[in-house]
């Protein structure tokens, strides 16, 4: 691996290229993005040239799409064209199916391995980008069959996993997304709809208010610009995540209205409030 | 302000009186609380000396409620034939409507004003205790009218609470128990039903999640112990705002069947969204 191509340099791109750099990568980084984010990469040094899609292209035998996920899809049907055989195309799109299928259908003469890089921060940019942001987060990476992680120029990609402190998660696209509607979507509507609620019911600033609750809007703080696509790529795995969310604060409701201490086996918040306890403890404990 | 008794020492008692001394307070600190917790808060010298509770009631001028809510509610049956006329009785509960309440009918012979500092940890009991935990943490106070800020012992008590780097924020019990719900009990239920939610869909050990899912279940570690008393003493604020939140979520997942963006004036995801980013960034704004 000598030339890396980064199609979109924001947070994830920029991150990937400084994590690259701090794990020893000597070769060159090119980045193809918008002029404030090229200019701003530049002056970072985290990218060492600018080029176009179609030069860049050209000369990266690692091609590594960082943009929103529409913005993959449509850069798949572009790259075909230009990329050099024996090179491999891989991106950092947090749902999959759409970019899989997309890639298969427009990817003929260059390898392709979807990945999606757990790790992310509420600011967006390339100016948040940091060299650690991989550091200790798992990379999930969802290949259509062996194959696409046994051809050359993946393997040399599959390299740069550890090195960059990350740790590879191999699973199928499909399965990729249906567990992020849970591990991630979820999480990132329960904190919207918590923090829209109170958009409309609080008067504020109200100072009635602890800790909990900076940290239960945090992930409201995001921007739908990077959100929108992935609810759009995703609508079914999450239409169910959020039915079952629905399902289970309904039971917790019913249980709020009844004796708080049931006897063993019926319904009851002690209960379901444990089992919350536990799964987060377990979380704990494999982290 | 020459004695402070505190009764349960635990993470708010132990912290109070952590935060008095911090604050300059040179007077006696005696502790009410179970025999490992006065043992470990005599051993970090949080305490000056352990007393049963009717000997602490007869000594103090500022009696520390610090227990769970019921057992708040129970102490304060108990207090009012020991307690010394002048002292004043405070807690710091979680549910004000009960224990306000309950020291109407129960506190005949010295001031009464209830209180709850809006601060705490997820670790519990006095070895988790500090003295700055009420650092720039709102300090609500539930007068049943002007009179119980007037009374000359809660006077006192008053200038130790932005001495102790809180900041004192008056309402009735009624109101602040309908606002507690939405900005506290709320995101707690919320938590812990994604986190039971996800012990009953996730095959763990998984390492299919980000900072996210760390993030949303933190409150969830916490112990149902402490919540039992809270859910069970403000039911119906809770059960409404569950109910609206709910309702949200619903709107959400109405609003991901259809086209994300959507003209204005109809419902879309994005605007409820931005409605929670905006929210959460005013928080912020005013912290």
């Amino acid at each position: 691996m000598e030339t890396v191509a980064i199609f979109g340099v924001g947070l994830i791109g920029g991150s990937f290229a400084l994590a690259l750099r701090k794990a020893g990568f000597t070769g060159r980084i090119i980045g193809v993005s918008s002029e404030p984010s090229v200019r701003a990469a530049l002056d970072r040094n985290i990218i060492d040239e600018a080029l176009p899609t179609r030069a860049a292209a050209a000369q990266a035998d690692l091609l590594y799409l960082s943009q929103p996920i529409h913005k993959i899809a449509e850069c798949l049907g572009e790259l075909d064209a230009w990329v050099q055989p024996g090179a491999l195309i891989t991106d950092a799109g947090s749902t999959k199916k759409l970019i899989v299928q997309t890639a298969s259908q427009k990817i003929t003469r260059a390898g392709f391995l979807g990945g999606h890089p757990m790790a992310g921060r509420e600011r967006r940019g390339v100016e948040a980008a940091e060299a650690d942001l991989f550091q200790g987060r798992p990379y999930l990476l969802t290949p259509r069959s062996p194959a696409d992680l046994d051809h050359p120029a993946a393997r040399d990609f599959l390299d740069w996993i550890p090195r960059i402190g990350s740790f590879p998660i191999i699973l199928d696209a499909d399965t990729h997304d249906k567990t992020v509607a849970l591990t991630s979507h979820l999480p990132q509507l329960a904190s919207s709809a918590l923090a829209a609620l109170l958009e409309e019911r609080l008067e504020l600033p109200t100072r009635v208010y602890g800790p909990a609750l900076v940290d239960s809007t945090r992930l409201a703080l995001s921007s739908f610009d990077i959100w929108g696509d992935i609810f759009d790529t995703n609508r079914d795995a999450i239409g169910l995540a959020l039915e079952s969310y629905i399902a289970k604060l309904e039971e917790f409701r019913t249980a709020l209205g009844g004796t708080l201490d049931k006897p063993p086996g019926a319904p009851s918040l002690r209960r379901g409030f444990d089992a919350g306890s536990r799964f987060a403890a377990r979380l704990r404990d494999v982290t």
